[in-house]
Formats: structure tokens, C-alpha cells, sequence
């Protein structure tokens, strides 16, 4: 059984772009916990007091299969671990496991942390029995071991008996500069293992050189018992070791277990899930995991992949929950749009109106509609198909002027005119820009008959030009996901125009709320 | 010298949401043969006409480092090579090197092909040889080698032998469904040498398994003296090899050339330039080239390398033209704006100038501008700051109106105030949607005063919701591409409303216009 350690939430979040509110990380931790990783770090509770509120929450929550862990350093030079903020954080925040990363490189030894060689064996000794002290299991991260170890071996083998010593469970070779070539990775294994005989190896791959899954696949190969890297590569620079693409390989192509029977399924839902709560477009060319994984285009490859399956595919897709398309249409079928009929509680929908609705969505991709994201204008696609559905608001009219005048800075107003229970609504509204001017006039029209929708509340807007050399002509998508703090929904517009566009998936996502929440 | 045969026109265009013109493939082409690749593969002319207007048009072309190569299969089963129109199609093409692939897997030759093992051997060697009769340098590519390798070792290495006897100069072994991982790519070449001593072997990679780069090095360390790939590692599925990791690796890692001397520098514009084209979002996180392949964010690292520069960083970036970047602000301050200055032949401008647009720069970033792909704007910047510059108009009001009415649709209509050699200019004019009536309106306006506005064509319209988690509020930045036939510039606008962030996009699009096009 390989060790996975999962650090999303403390070095994942060094990507550009990342930052994680602290139920944010609740939400992913319990996502990870759910899929079977042995540990999950949570954050640097020394350098960061968003990190000490996770803790603080994690601490009261059941986990069923991770350990929490917290990430920190050893002690600075010339001063006791007792005296250290950083292991001190890392005691008080009560997690059963730390893992505290220390130098092995000389030369960061003596010009960074501007110390002696000496004074960073006791500072990686004393740091790692105080934790023990306190209880906890530690795991010692040494920074920088590859080039620590080319530069000196002896040294960089010292510093991890230093660990040894001071009783760390595991001591993970970090590649930190990202740099390294699967060879090297070997070479330097087998001298841990033969220098330090019985220990438990793990290794911690940054992807700077495209080799961080390569690496940490040849560490396992070499021995290695633990694993530490992120969901979906993410982390500062080029990022870290991809478990999406780690965890496969290992357990596929290896035949070796890292999570509990079955869970791989849930492999390409985790990466998903926790893209959408980083808030950051998938990677739809991931490997394993990606919607482009196992897609593939007309001609050739299609009609190979009919007549043998394993034309073009490395592995059977469901194994980690993805599934093969060909890239025609973007909806499969009937059976797929049957299945989510079901999914959305509309039992009695017929057989000729998921014909006639396959149809309406194929005509509305070719006009560049996208309903793969768009779960909530699919259902009402379906419900509208429905003989008794009466929508609970009819659009009739809009006018949206955006006036820029000198000295006046500009100004955006909407009117819009809507029929609710038989009575027309005509009301007008101001906005920051022409959809949010809008947004507050469908808002303001639909109070009064349907006060729920005061609790909606727009979470995101994304618009993507779809045939974006067409200049201000191109097709205009906009999605929308909307929020009342139970349920999220998204819907979708498209159009050359981009008001109109907006107009579509507003509306949509108003009549989908008033269908679901009560 | 490792031969680098880069694929990115042919299996390249392979990935979902792909599309090149013949004339992108034909720049892009250019711009490899300047970089120093080996071959250039332009596309399959028996399958796609748009390829045999590539190959008409290279044909007429002068090519200083690559040759330019022609992708096509074996003969079909029960045929002639004479009487095959795609070999045909490869010898009409002209291309001095033809690459065709064949079968390597019994599983394929049998179930997909549906032939004898027998034919399949003619056929390769058949095929091979009518093209070197035809005077063509020939790569023979193995489809599903390592596969077909693991299902039949002594049929695999038997379809080589028989492309040898057709006199093929390179064998190139691909694993086609991207899923080997790098011992079993070892195993398999150590084989192929063995059984055919002296041929030269090539590695084509799939990304699969998260592991094309590794392979394609592991076949290098092995003896392959030419290698696949694609620039970003573009390709179906998950994508080929990227020749922008392999590339470096060989070069700065292992010590081998690959590239005529001092060219890896262009490495990170030959990326920028390809995803341009393609009209991709550039991966930040790219190994190498991307953005944030060597970016660091404040705090420990940020302090560890101002002491020592290889803490967080495996190469100097300048190596392979990328730089590092602290992030913080996102420009890196004076040196760089006053080479900027020189680019745009502004060679008297001022220390103060310089302070002043870098500030501008700042506050306008902070806004939501972004001026990296926007170097029009930033050359509007810097020119204003002349003491002598009279800008060609002032934009003084525009009003626009997006107007739906039941049964009659929807319009949108503009109407701009503007000033240009002391006239007042008052215009209106209907579009698809807002930006576009803005945008006529606007030409409108100008055209009599300046007849060369005619030919500027708005060749990409690009918007991106920055703090997209606001909803309707976000900021949303506008980026457009214009061109007049000989030249390109892009320009940037910024604002919580879609239409001011356009309308300032447009005029510094129109001004710079104006500026640099006589």
C-alpha cells in the first residue's frame, strides 16, 4: 500500500491564481478524505492565520480515512524548539500529524539560513523530537535533496539521519527545484536506502521539467513508500506532482493499491470538484481525468475505435470515472438525456420528447450553446417538454442603453417588461454595467410575485467569444451560476449579442430557481 | 544531434477546438524553420485538400534549416502502391521527406484491417520503397509499437525490418495510445537495436499517461536519435509530446544539441506564437515557456532568492527567452518599458516619461488592464507622454442601445461624438450587438478624415471576466486584435462595464492604427 499525501490545500494553493477561503478547504478536505488519501495537508499554521481557522474547524470534524496534517519548519538557528512560533503553531494546531521540511543543500545551509552545518543537523534533530514529544506523528521533508545530494551526498545523508534520530516516521525527498531527470531520482533512492537501511522513503516532485509524475513513479519503483503531491498539479511555478495522474499510473499500470478498493472511480469527480471550488477552468487535455482524455475525432480513429476499443485508448476511461466521446455532437444520446431526466425527478418524460429535445440542444451547440456546464438549462429544456408545465414568468420585452458623456463618466439602465401570474410588469433599473442593469430590473419586475428570488444570488459570470476572428461579430456564450446558500444551479446564453446572450441565461436562471427552491 | 521533427501542423491540429488556415500553418511553418527544427510535417494531403494547398504553397517557399515532411499510410491491403491515392497524394505533394505509418500490432492488422500478417508486411515494405523510388527520404512511422511490441515482440520488430528493406531512413517507434510508462519504452528500443544493429530509431509520444516527455528522453538515453513532438504539446487527447520540455531537457539537462547553437533561447517565443495562432489560452503553468514557469510569490521564497538565486529555480530562465518573475507587480520596471520604448522607435524618451507611464501602468493594472498581450496600448502609453503628440481624434460621447422586442428581435444600435481635426463628428450606426454598433460607429465617424481606417479589420475580439466569483460586477477586460494586411496590433480595455472596457480597446485600436499605418 503506497502512502498518498495530498497537499492541494497547503502548496497547491501557491499557484498563481489560487486563494482558498477557509471553508473552501473544509470542502476540498472533506472531498479527499471521501476518496481515500492517507494524509491531507491543511495549510502553515506558523505562517498564516487563515491556516490556524482551518485547523481550529478541522479539529472538530470526523475524518474517515486521512490524517490532517500540518506543514511547517524546523526551528531557527540558535534558539530552542520550546521558544520557535512556527513548532509551537504546529502543536497548537492539534493536528495528529506534522510535517516539518529542513536544509540539506550546504549551500542554503550556510548562505541562506546563513548558519552552520552543525547547527542545522541539531535544528532538524531537536525539531523533529519536539513534535514526537508532543505526541505527533512527524514526517521530515527535506528540501532541496536532489541538489543537496549532488552537491553533498555525505551532508544530505546526514541531515536525514539527523531526522532519524530525532524520530520522524518518514523522510520524503523533495525535489524542490523541479529540475531533476528519473535517473537521478534513482540514483539518489538507492542511496538513502542503503545509508539509511529499514527507513520509510517518500518523494515530494515539483514539475518543472514536465518529469514531477515520471519522478515520483521511478521513486515508487525504487522503493518508495509515500507520495505527496496535489490534485491537478496545481502549485507555484510549473506545479507539483499530479495525483490525478500518480495515483492511475500506480495503481493501473503498476498494480499497486494507494487508495480503498474501488474509490480510483471517484478520480476524475475529485479533480473536478475541487477545479470548481479553485475556481479555475479545468484542463480539459488532462491526463486520466481530463473531458479530452478519451475524445477523439472523426475519420480514422473513430472508425478503428469501433471495430477494437483499444485502438486508441491506454486504459478503459470508467476505470477512473472518465468516460470516451467522439467529438460529433456533445450530447451522446438519448440514454444520456434519459438519465438525466431522471436525475432532475422528471419521471414521465417520453420517449419522443427526449427525441425532440436531443434535437432543440444539437440545434443550439451549432448556434454556440455549450450545455456540458449547463445542467440547469438542460432541465428546463426537458421540464418545458412537459404537457402541464406552466413557466412561471413569460419575457416579453428589454431596452439596455450604456451612455458614456464627457465629464459624466458612463451609465448603464435597463427597462425590462415581464408577464407573472397574468399581470404585466414593466420596471427600469441602474447597474454598474449593462447585464448587472439587467440583472436588477428582472430582479425588481419578478419581486413582489416570487419573493425567493431576493435569495438568489449571481456566484459567477463567464463569458467566452466563441469564434473569436469573427471580431465583434463572433458568437457571444455566457454562463451563469447562481446561488441561494443551499443549491447551486448554471445556465447558459448565446448569441451574437452579447445583452441577448446574458438575457437568455439570466432568464434561465431565474425560471430554474423557482422551479427547485421553495 | 538529435533530429527534432516537430508535428504541430499535422497531429498537432489533432486537438479539440484546433483550426488553422492554410496560411496560419504556413507562418507557423516559417517560424519553426527559423527556430531550427529538423522536419516540419505539414499535414496528410490523401485526407485533407486544405493540406494540399499547404504543401503547393511550401513547395514555392525557400526553407533554411527544415525539410519539409508529408504524412500519409501504407498502401491499402490488395493493392499497388502505384494505384494508392494517398502514397500518390504523398509523391504530388512535392515534400522531399514522406512519413507514412503502418501497422505493428497483429490485433490491429487482423481486427482493424482486417488483412493477413503477410500483406501487412508488403505493404510496409512496398509502400516504402515506390517513395524512395520516387526519390523521397522516407520515415516510417510504427503505429502501436510498444503495444504491439508487448502483444507479438518477434511480428513487431519483424514489420521494422521489413521497412528497412523498403529503405526507410528512420524507425520511428510511437505509442500511439500514450499509456507505456519509461521502462517499458527502455525495454523496447534495447530490443529494436538489437534486432536491426545501426538503423535509426525515432520516438513518437502520447501523453496519456502524464509520461510522453519522460518516454520520448527515456528513448533518447537509449539511443533514439530523433524525436516527435509538438509545440505545447498539442495533439489529440491528452497531447503529444511537448517539444518544449523535451527540447530543454535535451539540450540543458542531458547536453545534447538538438537545435542550431543559441536557438533554445527563442524556445518561449516559438510557444507564444504557436498558441497565438492557434487562438489558445497560453498555459501559464507550461514547463519552461510558461509565464509562471519560473514566477515566485512573496514571502520565503521571494527572500531565499535574493540570496541565492538557485533556490527556486532548476535553470536561468533567460536559456530558454523566459524570465523570472516576482509576483507582485506584473511589469518588472524601467529597463524593460524603455526597451519597449526602443521597439517602437520612441528613442527620446525621458527617465520622467518612463516613471510616469510605469505608474500609469500600475494603477490601470489594478484596475483589471493587463498590457502583456496589449503592446499597442502600452505604445499609446509611452507616446502620449511626447510633448509634441497631437492624438488623430478625441473621444468625447457615445450611447449605446441593445433593444428586445417581442416578435420583431433584437437590435443594437450606437451613436458616437467625436472630435478630429477640430470637427465635430456625430454618427450612429446598427451592429450585431453592442461592441459591433460601437465599433461602426465609430468608423463611421472617422472614415472621412481618415480613409485608412477602412482597411483596418478587427481580426479577434477577446473578453475575460477577471473576479468572475462578483457576478455581474465583475470587471471584465476586452482585448482586440487588429490588422490592415501587413500588420497586427493589439490593444486593452478595462472596466466593471463590457461596453467602456470595449470602447477604450477600439480607439487606442483606431489611434495606434492611425499612428503606424500611413
Amino acid at each position: 500500500m503506497i502512502q498518498i499525501y495530498d497537499t492541494t490545500l497547503r502548496d497547491g494553493t501557491q499557484r498563481k491564481g489560487i486563494s482558498l477561503s477557509c471553508e473552501d478547504k473544509i470542502r476540498i478536505a472533506q472531498k479527499l478524505d471521501e476518496f481515500g488519501v492517507d494524509f491531507i495537508e491543511g495549510g502553515w499554521p506558523g505562517s498564516n492565520p487563515k491556516d490556524v481557522a482551518f485547523f481550529k474547524k478541522a479539529r472538530e470534524m470526523d475524518w474517515q480515512h486521512a490524517k490532517i496534517a500540518a506543514f511547517g519548519s524546523t526551528r531557527r538557528a540558535g534558539t530552542t524548539p520550546e521558544e520557535d512560533a512556527n513548532l509551537v503553531a504546529l502543536v497548537e494546531s492539534g493536528a495528529p500529524v506534522c510535517t516539518i521540511f529542513g536544509k540539506t543543500w550546504t549551500l542554503h545551509v550556510t548562505n541562506v539560513m546563513r548558519t552552520t552545518l552543525e547547527e542545522n543537523l541539531r535544528m532538524i534533530e531537536e525539531s523533529v523530537a519536539f513534535l514526537k514529544g508532543q505526541g505527533r506523528r512527524v514526517i521530515y521533508d527535506a528540501e532541496h535533496f536532489f541538489d543537496g545530494y549532488k552537491a553533498d551526498a555525505d551532508y544530505a545523508l546526514q541531515t536525514l539521519a539527523a531526522a532519524v534520530r530525532g524520530g520522524a516516521e518518514t523522510l520524503v525527498l523533495c525535489d524542490t527545484n523541479g529540475g531533476c531527470l528519473p535517473q537521478e531520482i534513482v540514483e539518489a533512492v538507492q542511496a538513502v536506502h542503503t545509508a539509511l537501511p529499514g527507513q520509510q522513503i517518500g518523494m515530494h516532485a515539483h514539475d518543472d521539467g514536465g518529469m514531477a509524475v515520471a519522478n515520483s513513479i521511478a521513486a515508487v519503483k525504487e522503493g518508495c513508500m509515500h507520495v505527496q503531491g496535489t490534485i491537478n498539479g496545481y502549485g507555484e511555478r510549473c506545479g507539483n506532482a499530479n495525483l490525478c495522474s500518480v495515483i492511475p499510473n500506480l495503481e493501473i499500470k503498476l498494480g499497486l493499491s494507494c487508495l480503498p478498493e474501488n474509490h480510483l472511480a471517484h478520480l476524475s469527480e475529485v479533480s473536478r470538484f475541487v477545479s470548481e471550488i479553485a475556481n479555475l477552468r479545468p484542463n480539459e487535455h488532462q491526463p486520466f481525468v481530463g473531458k479530452a482524455a478519451f475524445a477523439h475525432k472523426g475519420g480514422i480513429h473513430v472508425s478503428a475505435m469501433r471495430r477494437e476499443t483499444t485502438s486508441y485508448q491506454h486504459i478503459t476511461p470508467e476505470l477512473v470515472g472518465n468516460e470516451m466521446r467522439i467529438l460529433v455532437s456533445e450530447l451522446s444520446g438519448h440514454s444520456n438525456l434519459l438519465s438525466k431526466a431522471e436525475d432532475y425527478g422528471l419521471d414521465d418524460v417520453e420517449k419522443k420528447d427526449i427525441s425532440a429535445v436531443l434535437k432543440e440542444i444539437k440545434d443550439l451547440e451549432a448556434r454556440g450553446f455549450s450545455f456540458e456546464a449547463a445542467e440547469a438549462s438542460v432541465a428546463l429544456l426537458l421540464t418545458r417538454q412537459q404537457p402541464d408545465y406552466q413557466p412561471p414568468f413569460e419575457l416579453l420585452d428589454f431596452f439596455v442603453n450604456v451612455e458614456h458623456r464627457q465629464g459624466r463618466g458612463t451609465f448603464a439602465e435597463a427597462t425590462v417588461k415581464v408577464k407573472a401570474n397574468g399581470e404585466l410588469l414593466h420596471t427600469a433599473a441602474e447597474g454598474n454595467g449593462p447585464v448587472s442593469a439587467l440583472d436588477k430590473a428582472l430582479r425588481k419586475a419578478l419581486a413582489n410575485h416570487f419573493p425567493v428570488i431576493k435569495k438568489f444570488h449571481l456566484a459567477d459570470y463567464k463569458v467566452r467569444i466563441l469564434d473569436s476572428n469573427h471580431g465583434t461579430n463572433a458568437t457571444t456564450r455566457v454562463l451563469i451560476d447562481t446561488q441561494n446558500g443551499t443549491k447551486h444551479w448554471s445556465t447558459v446564453g448565446a448569441s451574437t449579442n452579447i445583452i441577448e446572450a446574458s438575457w437568455r441565461a439570466l432568464a434561465d436562471s431565474f425560471e430554474y430557481g423557482l422551479m427547485v427552491v421553495k
